[in-house]
């Protein structure tokens, strides 16, 4: 739990989180790739207090398309679009560090920063699908070297993003000196994956460096947030779980030197929320109905919960099982530990479940107060620091995310009534990162 | 020349192209990183009609940045930043073949087109600097592999942007189809330098593609722009260079089943202007003179003109040698050959020389008549479809050119009042290229 109150994300994809927002006859179908929907979507968020919109991505055109519309503009590009029109929103792109190059990447995100003046970060997935790998003339490595490769890749963009140290731009019009090169480093990096030379071309960030952002789902995805990540946000479905995985999550990061507390855990949260608990219901079912019918219900509960088809033998109303949630059969790396657990926890029913989970997240449908709670309970346990929210329907449910909920707890007194500061580093309460190169050439001295 | 009258391109590079324009108190230094300031250059150039912006680059710091800014913000997303402050300029970012992947590289050139509305380019350079291949763990191919990389590129580029047929974005909430999956088709590409699957998860642009834009400076740059290009930008330094050259490159465009006449010319100038010639000659010196000091004038103009130290051995004033225009010496691929040819035609001296070249372009100091006469003539002689204006101070000469040439350029009715599409291909007279898969589909009904 910070100390400053909640913090939260919202996760920004296509229409929303559920495959029939776009449905939804005021958000015309062509949003998906118009700046001007997502700019709405920003300043919701501005207007929100959160510390950050988060996009996911995958290179790819998935098969989804069919049904509803998929990522599709690259996301430096949309968040730098939408940084220009934002003064204190912070833009955490997904890339991904398996068909990336490190000189090209860390100078993307970095002029983010800049264009942002300091509001930028970077989301790391080392993405495991083929369909992505074939866009790349590659095949997708074993997870354990995509996590090895995407740790050298994420420690040398830090090194790329430390190169210009403090004082190395003069700007001297007297002088000519424009900057002392001197003080702008090359990385240098040989490593197993890599070899980057450098400098980058791009001064040292405003806020230091680039947020680094990470799901922190299978177990060396949990290794690599504690390691390397600062946010993170993955699957939590049950406030014991996600307590038990922030301590985990420190534990290693105390391990290895690092302070565990200042790491923000911003699990995703998909909130159904209307003024009172008839009208969220309402609400849900209104987006549930879109979906096209399946053949059975437990068919549907099956393709909803990603189980195995015909696993429920259309019993729909027993406890679940927990070890039918398999990683084989879930497309989600961290769903099927925090699904099996969530079961045995609460021996909810498929039916039950599905009213609580939506797309491998948790699900919370209530009324003002009720979604309140939840957050608050989540909070004060020191489960959390927060949420990524991930609204169905992205405008509709961030507005009233926004309009509803956000009031209610800055009343509570656990939610800021203004931001703290103009970069993503000071909103999310995380410290400016020392520059090693300075530290390098004090010792010198 | 087009029967559209005169098109103009910006370079747009840190403080302008004259390494002394950061000097200007009115520009900080820190502008080289700041939106703000590229946003103005942005409005400027769409009051002056411009067609596009081009943003060359590099991805390398060079060693230049002791003394001035160089290239920093990664171009894709700076042009993204200043589509969604304008309405009818282009952006024509600088993306190297040699170090960029196809598929990310085509997905973020597709997403500023999207993000313009239709005003998106590619600056298609194959980077021969190892400083810059040693930021991606490579060696510098050799020329003409580096030219049949980037042929294999663009080619997989125009098929991934054409990957969307017209139609297949479907987005009826009625029947719940977002898309018709058999009008989205892969590049199933599989080439000397790249295997890549596709399609892209970006729809076509409303322009039907970005444009594409080279130098066309070496001998097998000249091919590719002949074969690729839409717009051709390469240093010509006098009126019957430019004509041969074009001639050139259309024939070879022939030769190739191109409509050469679907090429646009538009060779860099350099225009120092002011209401009147004695003003303008002052406003060169006064740039000039901030130069740091050489040790003679004969070192000064040997820097100047990228000629072998001691070359002129102290003398100024004599008709230079064209064939000390080595391509061994100097640090750009069509200048050379221009050069050695404009030395012959003029017998210019060191110091003549060097008042009508900069930085390896043609260099025109003069009242606002001279400038506009330079430009009507190489224009009414078919040598060119206009220019790609090099501002030696970005902001200020740019502004001079906008404020005086334009509307002298107008009076003369020889360029136009207004826009005349929304999408840079309509500005430029470019028609929208046919979709080969749509064509496909068509033959086979």
């Amino acid at each position: 739990m910070s100390d400053d109150g909640l913090h939260f994300l919202v996760n920004v994809t296509g229409a929303g989180y559920h495959r029939a927002a776009w449905l939804d006859p005021d958000v015309p179908p062509g949003s998906f790739i118009d700046v001007g929907y997502y700019q709405g979507v920003a300043e919701t968020a501005e207007r929100g207090l959160f510390d950050a919109l988060l996009l996911p991505d995958i290179p790819q055109q998935n098969a989804g398309i069919a049904t509803g519309p998929t990522q599709s503009l690259e996301p430096t590009l949309l968040c730098t679009a939408l940084a220009v029109t934002t003064e204190r929103v912070g833009f955490i792109p997904t890339l991904s560090t398996s068909f990336n190059r490190p000189y090209n990447l860390a100078r993307r995100v970095l002029s983010l920063d800049h264009a942002s003046n300091g509001r930028g970060g970077w989301n790391v997935v080392t993405t495991a699908a083929p369909g992505a790998a074939a866009n790349f003339g590659q095949e997708v490595l074993p997870r354990e070297d995509r996590y090895r490769r995407a740790a050298e890749f994420v420690d040398l963009a830090n090194r790329l993003w430390d190169g210009w140290e403090d004082g190395a731009l003069v700007g001297d019009q007297q002088s000519g000196e424009f900057a002392d090169p001197a003080k702008i480093h090359p990385a240098a990096h040989h490593g197993e994956f890599f070899d980057v030379e450098g400098p980058l071309n791009v001064p040292r960030s405003p806020q230091g460096r680039p947020v680094i952002v990470q799901a922190g789902a299978s177990d060396p995805g949990i290794r690599f947030a504690a390691t390397h990540a600062e946010v993170v946000y993955g699957a939590q479905l049950s406030l014991p779980g996600a307590a038990e995985f922030a301590r985990e999550v420190r534990a290693i990061a105390a391990a290895h030197g690092r302070d565990g507390d200042q790491i923000r855990f911003l699990p995703a949260l998909v909130p159904v929320v209307a003024p009172t608990e008839q009208e969220a219901a309402e609400r849900w079912e209104h987006l549930q109905s879109r979906l096209p019918p399946g053949p059975t219900e437990a068919a549907r509960l099956e393709a909803a919960l990603w189980l195995a088809p015909g696993i429920l033998g259309g019993d729909v109303d027993s406890p679940l099982a927990p070890e039918i949630f398999t990683h084989s059969q879930i497309p989600h790396e961290g769903f099927p530990r925090a699904a099996a657990r969530f079961a045995a926890e609460t021996g909810y029913s498929a039916r039950e479940f599905a009213r609580h989970i939506a797309g491998g997240h948790r699900l919370v449908i209530g009324s003002t107060q009720q979604v309140a709670d939840h957050i608050e309970e989540w909070w004060r346990a020191g489960a959390v620091d927060g949420f990524t929210i991930a609204p169905p329907a992205l405008a509709h449910d961030l507005q009233s995310f926004v309009d509803l909920v956000v009031p209610e707890l800055q009343r509570r007194g656990i939610y800021r009534d203004r931001y703290p500061g103009r970069t993503l580093r000071a909103n999310l309460g995380l410290p400016v990162p020392a520059n090693p190169f300075a530290a390098l050439v004090d010792t010198a001295k």
